[in-house]
């Protein structure tokens, strides 16, 4: 499967971006980021978070540079750098204009989620009490997306939206950033129901490490996820898991606020947060910043897993994917 | 239960506005019209439809006012004008911006409907497979709507939503524009089940002269017609009928390809035409414009109704529920 030097692929980072914090990536040798560029933003406000990133990318030129392809991160890795691949949480950005799709992937988007949390115009949150599915608008959207090759992320998104989403496309999905629902039963988990789908349909799980997500919270040891991947890999198979963290490091609280409540609300939403307390959970002792990706490499050894496994979990099943996923489909 | 000097209320419109439209009101001694100001335009695109109708006011002073109030509607009837009321056909204009129901208000929206068709942030369209029903966001923004005295409109939202629109608002709510579903079945037409729980309620239903909402279509006779607003004050009480004729004068038709298809597809959806034909259907030859409000009170005569009661239809159990319905609650 895996046909690649080994690559360090993070598939969700919604960071407080810092010079401080490319130094780590470059230090923690990771190739490349699938970063959050929007929750909660519309049309304007996203293409003023890409016109932030562009600014960033030249002013950090030996760190930096936007991923369009998976051969960027190759690029990326040859020079260095960290390519930078944008993803949108939510599908606020393109309201309700189709055609928008095609618009931001050429501003070099290439993941979307089709719901964050709550209902969109195209499928079902997680948190909502009820799922009706992939919408009308939804299925276009689908079509377009698997047309330009912009990826569909369910990571936010209800069970039954879900698996219409891998029935309906065309081409494999992803799951940026989750954990199975059978180690830590959180409504942001995934059954294995969904697991199974994704996986038998070509698709990819990037296992969390976001407190909220894992077995314990914040006081999840570093072998216990490790089980955990271990697990995750012997009921769905080594090739269709990788890592995506959901490192917010460096945000401040009212960022997780936003996060939950954007504006659809008058009242306060505390996401799954037990003790209703309005910031982000504590630090993982084990993984706090880029540079901690070589902890995660000596447990999953700990665990079992030989060095192709792990080369394939820390990246190169994300590699492989993205050259699937980023573009118009190769005519066969 | 009717109060008020008879007055004619046209509870939706959507026509290619133009001083002649106006001359017909006047002529029609049509009292007021609720006016469709939006069906897919976002935030800013709204705004400017609000301001075309600004520049409306001042340029036909004689003919036209704001309505924000019911009084507006006999202070508009002693100066023989009409006041013109703006509703939304989609909540597309607040975005996922709660706060944006308070700012519509006092820009002089007082009418909302929750979803057009297919599924929005609130709540399910009728042309949805399936119905989720009100959203986390939708069940918030029923209470901002409360809170604020913006009327919810229910004509293009799915059973289910609708439904659990009647039972979360604190406020009756209105269908503005549908016929029962007994009568003619057609997705835009209104269960029994929900037109009872309107009723009980305290809702308010406007019958609907769009003729795919009609049995016969183009062809529906005003005899028929008038027979099933009988059938429906029958059933539901007549209370809580009056008109929404859905007039889509002098629309070139690719206004109609603009209400069903919007940005949201790059195929074309033609509603419930049968024909798949992509324009408005043919015109009623008993109601065409303004002034034919006339034949409809004696076709209501026909089939029995009294005076009072046509009193009531033709524009009285509107002009008590605008009492109820438009701005913060009278403090008890």
């Amino acid at each position: 499967m895996y046909r690649s030097e080994p690559v360090t692929i993070d598939c969700l980072q919604y960071c407080n971006w810092s010079s401080s914090i490319y130094d780590q990536m470059a230090a923690g040798s990771v190739d490349a980021v699938h970063v959050t560029i929007c929750y909660h933003e519309n049309f304007v406000d996203t293409v003023k978070n890409i016109e932030d990133w562009n600014r960033r990318f030249q002013r950090y030129p030996e760190r930096l540079m936007l991923g369009r392809t998976a051969e960027d991160i190759l690029s990326a890795k040859a020079k260095g750098k960290t390519a930078i691949f944008f993803g949108f949480q939510n599908c606020t950005p393109i309201e309700d204009d189709i055609h928008r799709i095609e618009i931001f992937h050429q501003l070099g988007v290439r993941i979307m989620q089709l719901s964050y949390n709550n209902q969109s115009l195209l499928a079902t949150g997680c948190y909502e009490q009820d799922d009706g599915g992939i919408t009308r608008m939804g299925r276009q959207v689908i079509q377009e997306m698997n047309r330009v090759g912009l990826l569909i992320d369910m990571s936010h998104s209800a069970e039954r939206s879900t698996l219409e989403a891998i029935e309906h496309s065309t081409r494999p999905i992803s799951i940026t950033h989750a954990n199975p629902f059978s180690w830590h039963p959180t409504l942001r988990n995934k059954s294995d129901t969904v697991l199974r789908a994704l996986a038998e349909s070509g698709g990819m799980l990037g296992l969390s490490l976001y407190p909220h997500h894992l077995k314990n919270g914040s006081n999840c040891l570093v072998e216990e996820f490790c089980q955990m991947v271990a697990i995750t890999a012997d009921n769905f198979g080594v090739d269709h898991i990788g890592i995506g963290s959901d490192l917010c490091q460096d945000q401040p609280d009212h960022v997780v606020d936003w996060m939950r409540n954007g504006r659809w609300t008058r009242d306060k939403d505390f996401g799954e947060d037990p003790s209703s307390y309005a910031g982000f959970p504590d630090d993982l002792t084990w993984f706090k910043d880029n540079r901690d990706f070589g902890s995660l490499r000596k447990g999953l050894n700990a665990v079992g897993f030989d060095a192709a496994e792990i080369n394939q979990i820390m990246g190169g099943n994300w590699l492989e994917f993205f050259r699937q996923s980023f573009g118009p489909r190769p005519s066969s």
